[in-house]
């Protein structure tokens, strides 16, 4: 399995310093968020993309469709074709989103949830006229209050599904998803359709942090089986990337040369055990 | 919906302080944690009972079954058979079960639910015994790693459902499954086979702290949707107690007898609110 590094990992880089340091650790591919993107502007980074010649995996990201009010979903719906735009430009076909939690004071888990299928059903056209594919993460089930509505990959493809493949397809996060009892049965049906538009990884580790928003681990560092979550994953079709994303403020201080090193040490260690 | 309040929200009280909170404040029943059972006897535990005249809806807890040594697990079945007879000798048929998580330095998650599923067919002809059920307690997935492999109703129900229903059943804990998109389905099932063996209130409040296990709030203070909990458990078939366990160290410290007033007066209020 080919390794994709998704920028956020080394957040403090810009866009070019992240691109160079792929370069120079001879990673093939990069994941791409959107005000690394936004700073540079479209055209400037899809030339430092295409000098690079790194391939983009994925561009990070829209969503947040819950809002409570029609004027914040208006807005909401327009940052994300902006967001399609922007995958566009920079030559991604996949816009993950991060579909968002419960509205401001309310409890209507069931409302949110349909306000996600609805934003999905007005988003997906628009997407697939640029080439963009929509790409579900479910968040783990702790951030279902404020994050996203969506968590587990069962309920991903329950929305994916109503929609063409080329469309609307889920991200398979090993954080987010490596507890599910119906993992393997999810992540099957996901390749069965051709609906993994993004697998990415990173380590479930202990204590959760105060904010649990940045207890991501380096690959190796936690309890995930990576073995079984590349067999997974490569049992139901996937030829793609692994794409590190790794939220840490210990990881985000340190050095983005040494943290770049660090993900392709531990990918090579994966592979090297997995034969994946 | 009647009440029970689960003594671990009153961590500080002794049992005997818990039991004369409850009938001051005209709370028909309590839930019973070991540690404050054995500080007392089973049979002086069993008197404050008999003489609050409090029926006792459930003992915590048996489980962590899922130790990575013969030696361990052996220790771990000799320990829930001691909380069988505590569970017999106080007057209650429920036995809570944390079935615990990850052997230390374990990635095995898959052996881990076997390990649960061996614990509790061994444990399950000897609560039947002594007329007590076992209700494996699903927890929320941010403790798949160091508490419970089990994550979701319906995994619990899989386990179970290898068992008559006088012998193996679940806890509903809401702040442990409300996000479950397959939340509805999975009581209705727990319904239709009598495996709600136990139906527990707190709710999801953010930010979570430090120790994620004592980030639960007071009903009503988070983002949950009692109503609609209440409606799916009743809808199930279940009449028996709502029972308020919060972990919380800020309830903790706080007065022992305020908060049980606290707990009746939410309680009142989701009743008032939902008509159950």
């Amino acid at each position: 399995m080919k390794l994709s590094l998704n920028q956020a990992t080394v957040k403090r880089l810009t866009l070019a310093e992240a691109a160079d340091g792929c370069v120079r650790h001879e990673i093939p591919a990069i994941g791409l968020w959107r005000d690394r993107v936004q700073e540079v502007g479209i055209e400037a980074a899809a030339r430092i993309i295409r000098e690079s010649g790194l391939e983009v995996t994925s561009l990070c990201r829209g969503g947040f469709l819950t809002a409570g009010t029609a004027g914040e979903r208006a807005a909401a719906l327009a940052d994300n074709r902006q967001a399609v735009l922007e995958a566009a430009g920079i030559g991604t076909d996949v816009l993950v989103l991060v579909v968002g939690g419960l509205p401001a004071g309310s409890r209507d888990l069931l409302g949110a949830r349909a306000a996600v299928a609805d934003g999905v059903a007005a988003l997906a056209p628009f997407a697939a006229e640029h080439g963009v594919k929509l790409a579900i993460e479910p968040l783990h089930p702790m951030f279902c209050a404020d994050r996203a509505v969506v968590s587990t990959l069962g309920q991903a493809l329950d929305i994916a599904e109503e929609f063409p493949a080329e469309q609307v397809g889920v991200v398979v996060d090993t954080y987010h998803v490596w507890w599910d009892p119906q993992l393997e049965e999810s992540i099957a049906r996901a390749g069965r359709g051709n609906r993994i538009h993004s697998y990415q990884e990173c380590d479930w580790i202990l204590p959760l942090p105060a904010d649990v928003l940045l207890g991501r681990g380096h690959v190796g560092d936690g309890h995930i089986d990576f073995t079984r979550m590349r067999q997974l994953v490569t049992d139901a079709g996937w030829r793609g990337y692994a794409e590190v994303e790794i939220f840490n403020q210990e990881i985000w201080d340190a050095d983005g040369d040494r943290t770049i090193a660090t993900v392709r040490a531990r990918h090579e260690a994966v592979s090297a055990a997995s034969g994946l």
